[in-house]
């Protein structure tokens, strides 16, 4: 079965604080600030013609409310729905008007516990591609994926693979030969989702892509002289893992963003997944360099759909290691 | 009907000096050489797992034997064929063993005359992605687009997206709103092939996806030292149409090649393709460079399927202009 | 003798209009604005600690008020005066108070009638080159040289050589071997002045020094997204000559701005002074764009430093020829 | 008395196997190999117009045989070695012939202990800065500084600043306003050479300039795909201190080198030297990230003038901490 899910497009974040969140996100990373109001601030990347791809909702705690895709039509939507409603796994509705700019979405819990979402429309909105005059600080083009941290990969690789129609990119596999992280695509790039092995569920970052590798280096300089340091938590660097160079940061609630340049085109069904042996050398990243423990151990908790409390987090099935080959 | 067409693959370009063109893509341009022999060369881009993107091929003329699309089977190959039969359109098998690396291709001449080939299968290589010591030249990745020259391009259009499944991101409207030139694609970037109003059918050039831009300003630097300053014929520069950073070159045998970075992800339905206005100001490239004649006027002339001579070229319905636009 | 002359430092600059300098310089370009009032905007570079390397003034005519060099001491000043008075050149004082942020000053009228200024002091302020977050624009860094149109090449070369105590870096030569155009620096860059020959005495162009390659581009950009499109001039691109990777802008008042990178240490006694033949094919740009006529003929007026008037423009003494190879 | 020091200059390297060397500074880096033998390789970066910048030589340690200086004129060296005499300090001639290119050179043990060469004349070869098709790694233009690592860091200042007429740019100063570590020049850029407090006297790393950031970024990449991921010690980062975009390499014997790129003109004498306290939480690089620990305890040996032989090494007069600040 075919579902028609295009690509990752949203997440909605939970914040504490909108002010300190905007200087963040809009003075500093530079991304559009579509609109707000005083729940919300929503978010765009420089080439995005949809309202926004981040929104971020000042609640008490932070956490994940959702991670959305985008699908074709709102007939995919029913369909989906009814097959989630089969394999037993929790489903609600969210009408049109719920939510700003949203028509209606489709919300899950998904196999690993995850609150995934899925939509067709959300109001389109001018690009910024061509105003130049408003690039700052990262330059953010688009949303690109989303890191989850799950207790079972092997089951949600399985689940995205077989059930959703994700293809895989790139792998790491344990000594036995099970999955402990892969990197799941539905667009043609590396992913737009990744899991890896750890206490969960958690998100682990989403990924934002940039157009050129500069605004990269240019954004830890910006980041640095605004006082914000502490928010570069790894990088730059090259991942051996899918090619990306990368920097990732913690925003003022410590959720964890990528920006990320340098995948590739995976359109293609003679293209093999890459296998990474986990005890292979190029675990570390390509220049060396390896992760802070703070990366490998903290993640952003994530929400029941229904309740809106932070789900159970629990050890993975796999030993855990420190997997500075992970993206 | 969907014929699970992926993306532009290849093309065969007929040259006159293997040694001429072999200094010219592989010691400047920095093209990987996959393989060759006394008439022909391979050449693929740095994250190509196929075999080559691009096939130089000698003869005593310069000419394009063929543009390809990958599909996504064989399977598919055989419903195109059925297809082209029915529309009235000339195919042709080309068996597996016959073209160095492929499986079994089917040839057609298209609805503007143009030599197209399909295929599923090419043997597949080593991907040189994270060989950065091999990096040099252009660093060129992968193929990207064609663009064609034709005599209509209403009539092409509409053949590629009501026909083929092709989708539109931008195109440029003549004043009584007829299309001038249009932009299709297939996988989700601003196009797997344009179409554009002149005297054809013609190749007008072959785009090749660079990773970042500063690759492109390091090429014009590498063909001034060796020589090719006549080789460089337009930019670099920007184009309001697609929003690419882009260098025009001419190749040995007077074939066009584009050098191409910074288009953007079409994957969304929602997503309008966008319209140019044929007086519109914009019209000129986006920093105001005019294009000059010979890039106007120039293209290569493209091989009957059958008989390997070139096809007859037509005036064109619309009005020729000088598209500096046009990318 | 040795005046201690140490480098081009500023220059002033009359425009017409401030809110339309200040839109080009301040918001386009992303100049520091350190002060203004109704009548001046002074502006500096990013690692600039002096109080401003350009002066925005406003009058009736568009025009160069003095171009002006940074010396030692106060006392190199009084060396200076002596000099020009015993060679018979203009001098006049200007008092410290009567320019903003200077000391004291000498302007003079120099061999080829160019308004030249020396000062030792200006008023110190912060610097801003870790101020990332201000950066916008082209990021400009710092002044770096003035190019003069004169009519006797030859001349102001002997001047500045034998007499200031400047180097040679490169030059330009007619068929008789005489010079046709001459880089001459203080600071071990390729040049702090240069003369070309044709209609003057002008001013071409004041160059701006970036801090790497990539802001020239979205220079590009940015002006083209505010619609600065026919302010870019030429490029960009490479000049054989000194190397620079170049951008060529031309302000609301129809001044010339060079944005440059890539020049090279000429500090040396042994580093031999480059000889370009004006008949060598390399007179093209090193990539082979041809300048525009423009670039070729139009100028900026030099002011009498006591009339204020515009300096008569006189023919050159060597044949004018499209110099497309000068910087 | 001014001694006319131009630049640092070059640099007299012990390896003890050529070819591991010539792999990683000619086929990895991209440094232009101008001349070699049984005993030596020559070294240059892309802009320098002299014989060569490094010298590698096959002994059976490594070590720092010398760090060398450029002056004006061979008149300088005679007004130097009095000098030297005169301050007891001890002296010796190399005459024009001993050594591959070059003039008569002077060498001393500086106050630190420090061998230290000084010449004139190097043999002028070809520039090959436009020979843009050599380019390759990290594309390394010329020599920039070096970093020495030495006892007493006041009295290494003193004897630059106050005797040999050095400049300062930028300094770190302890508790108790003591100067902890100096970055001097002569030529007008942060510096020729920086002293900082530790065991010493050892040669930390010799500094070579890029001429655009990018080329960092890549040097890491071909680094990883050569296998020399273990060769990146520190960065790719910015140093607060200089504000230089850097990068850290161990060569095959341990020798550091530093890619360096982003400072700032140094010209000026209202220029004031930019303090540090130790305990500025700056002291972090500026992105914050922090140096390992063998950056700050490894370091070359230096070579006695007169016995080759390694010098004795001695605890600082100030307290040791890891300098992350320090460039």
């Amino acid at each position: 079965m075919d579902f028609n899910i295009i690509r990752a497009a949203r997440a909605v974040l939970h914040v504490q604080d909108l002010e300190a969140s905007r200087k963040f996100y809009v003075d500093a990373l530079g991304f559009i600030e579509t609109e707000s109001d005083d729940q919300h601030i929503y978010l765009r990347g420089l080439e995005e013609h949809n309202h926004h791809s981040l929104v971020l909702k000042k609640e008490q705690e932070p956490g994940i409310e959702v991670i959305s895709y985008k699908v074709q039509s709102d007939g995919d939507l029913e369909i989906l729905a009814k097959f989630f409603d089969e394999k037993g796994l929790k489903t609600k509705w969210v009408e049109k008007g719920k939510q700003k700019a949203m028509g209606r979405t489709l919300r899950i819990q998904d196999v690993s516990g995850l609150p995934v979402e899925f939509f067709a429309k959300m109001d389109v909105v001018e690009r910024m591609l061509q105003r130049y005059d408003l690039y700052k600080g990262a330059r953010v083009q688009r949303i690109d994926h989303f890191n989850c941290m799950v207790e079972d990969v092997q089951k949600a690789y399985d689940f995205y693979i077989n059930e959703l129609g994700f293809a895989c990119s790139e792998y790491t596999a344990a000594e036995d030969d099970q999955i402990w992280a892969a990197w799941l695509h539905r667009k043609p790039s590396v992913h737009d989702v990744a899991f890896m092995n750890g206490n969960g569920p958690r998100l682990h970052h989403i990924g934002f892509w940039l157009g050129e590798p500069m605004s990269l280096i240019h954004t830890c300089d910006v980041l640095a002289s605004m006082g914000y340091t502490a928010s570069i938590e790894r990088g730059p660097g090259r991942h051996g893992l899918s090619n990306a160079f990368f920097l990732y940061l913690r925003d003022p609630d410590g959720h964890r963003i990528e920006l990320y340049n340098g995948d590739y085109l995976t359109s293609d069904p003679d293209f093999e997944p890459i296998r990474w042996d986990i005890n292979d050398k190029r675990r570390q990243t390509f220049w060396g360099h390896e992760a802070p423990d703070c990366w490998f151990n903290e993640a952003s908790h994530v929400l029941d759909i229904d309740s809106g409390k932070p789900l159970e987090i629990r050890e993975p099935k796999l030993k855990k290691r420190k997997p500075t080959f992970v993206i």
